[in-house]
């Protein structure tokens, strides 16, 4: 087996991850090496598995909780495994997959359980299967479902890449299906039928037209978007079409419901049929309460809002405050040049260590 | 081998034609017994076998010389075969594939074929396979080819449904490929990037705002159209897509040549790219040519445009007058409920007899 050093500098903890081969669905070797390693080197912990997850947590009876969540898994391989480093200090860049996306803040979260063995608050430490894969295998999921206690807390931090600031709630997301309807004929005879394509003309000039929100929430600044994603249509090379269909995503503010940005959307495309396809609620900062604002201070008071959807929402649809913070530039995740500055990693750990500790 | 009468009424010669299966690339059993009969039946007649095609025709030194021609060919079954009739007299119907498209045409030049010995004008017979698929199997083509002193003449009549009036010259039809460019983002950072799909809104208005030219040549009138037939553009749910296209089918009056078209919508959607995939020039109806305005005469002076894209133009291009005339309804062919009125085979080959006999 596999053995991991969770003693080890953080940095060299994320090297020591990325090199264990973990695409989604086959990460029971790198669950096996986290498993083992909490065990002897964390003996203070209550550990279990379940799947490819692993819990761990302390029993100390403190005041408050505290949840540490990261997914073990990445995005297929492509062409940058194993991991390789490059430059010095504080220039220094570690290459690979999952160095953003999410084996740094999997590095600190496993470090921080195998140095705090008296943290101010309790602790559940949370390493999880399948995030980069359809919602319904998600292991967090399946954890909410069989060991719901395991998710209770007063805050959660999601150590999904977010350059090492505190990104606070998130934005929801919706996906709408706008459908038009024709007639066919020749398009020879093409006054005998109605052409469904031409009327998406209106919903796209709209579309063009549109001034997505820009919300402030507790000081943070959530920008939101409404973006054509998909357009079909046709049925021959001679045929007037008699069906057309734009698939819109609206990514909107968490101070809007479900309910109230799908009633928006019927505003904005009224005379229209539309038919929500998808949808995830947003979640809001929450910074308000204690953990958070302790975590916040650690942090050095800065903390910007979370425009893509992550699992914070489902901690914050179980009623907690969630975060995201995790070394590493989100814009670089599922990329082939996936990399982060090491210092990111540092600076997480040492942030952790100061609210934690 | 099938036998046919071509003595008989050419209704009842229709039927017959009818239920000899003959989709596309399965042509080989009509022929043979088309071939067999104009041996058999119009001794007069040179006749000779190219692929699944049977051509025909009279060599008495005539000062013009007329071209008959149809397919033999089908589009698939369709739970129409065998042919039925129902009703009688002027109301009678023949039901079944091929009733209109077409072998009631070629029911009609096969009778004239064996029951005109001595006609006023020289005459060849072109009963050719695959009109139904991809032109470039088109046996017409492959004569042209491979024995193009079949197909000189001083008139061409493709035997295609016209409702029984003569249908002269045909559009032109051109496809083209608008494309739009973008960049792609994440749609929860959208500002990031350029939605292709939205940029579309404005060739589809112009589109909605084009008015179609109505065009009359020779007493003719031509009705054009510009129709998107198909539209495309998406990357993934959550991407702001960095390419879309629009698919546009102009069909255009004769009067156009395919560089005059082409030229004609470069000016429509100025500002945009575009590239032309599939382009068939028109053909001018040509009724003032002598024996057009023969025929013109025996179908009682009346004719109007032909708006579809026919084979007429194939013979248009080679310098000749060509019409469509033949009996049913175009726009019944390649439906389910095909059917013909009998009056209308009739008809045709009494003004074809008037005019050769």
């Amino acid at each position: 087996m596999t053995s991991l050093d969770l003693q080890q500098d953080p940095v060299d903890l994320t090297a020591a991850l990325v090199d264990i081969f973990s695409v989604s669905g086959e990460e029971a070797v790198i669950a096996d090496a986290v498993r083992a390693a909490l065990e002897k080197q964390a003996p203070h912990l209550e550990v279990v598995r379940n799947g490819d997850a692993v819990l761990a947590r302390t029993n100390l009876g403190r005041a408050s909780r505290v949840v540490l969540a990261g997914h073990l898994d990445t995005v297929p391989v492509n062409d940058n495994l194993p991991s390789r480093r490059e430059g010095e200090g504080d220039a220094e860049i570690l290459h690979g997959l999952g160095t953003v996306d999410m084996k740094g803040g999997d590095a600190v979260f496993l470090h921080l359980a195998a140095t705090l063995p008296e943290p101010k608050h309790d602790i559940t430490f949370v390493f999880y299967d399948n995030e980069e894969v359809e919602a319904t295998r998600n292991g967090l999921g399946r954890i909410e479902r069989e060991l719901p206690d395991w998710l209770a807390g007063d805050l959660a931090i999601v150590g999904e890449p977010s350059n090492a600031v505190i990104e606070a709630g998130c934005q929801g997301t919706m996906r709408v299906e706008l459908r038009c309807a024709g007639a066919r004929a020749h398009t020879a005879r093409a006054w005998m039928g109605e052409n469904a394509i031409h009327k998406l003309g209106e919903p796209l000039r709209r579309l063009t037209a549109y001034e997505p929100r820009i919300v402030d929430i507790d000081g943070l600044t959530y920008r939101e978007g409404l973006q054509a994603t998909k357009i079909t249509g046709g049925v021959a090379g001679n045929v007037v079409p008699d069906e057309a269909v734009l698939t819109v995503n609206h990514r909107f503010a968490p101070d809007r419901t479900p309910v109230q940005a799908e009633q928006h959307l019927r505003e904005v495309f009224d005379g229209y049929e539309l038919s929500v396809v998808d949808l995830s609620p947003g979640a809001l900062p929450g910074l308000g309460a204690p953990a958070a604002a302790e975590l916040l201070a650690a942090a050095g008071g800065r903390a910007s809002a979370k425009l893509g959807w992550t699992d914070v929402a489902r901690f914050a649809a179980l009623g907690m405050p969630a975060v995201n913070f995790g070394p590493g530039d989100p814009t670089l995740a599922h990329t082939r040049q996936e990399q982060v500055r090491t210092a990111e990693i540092r600076r997480v750990a040492e942030v952790l260590r100061d609210f934690l500790a």
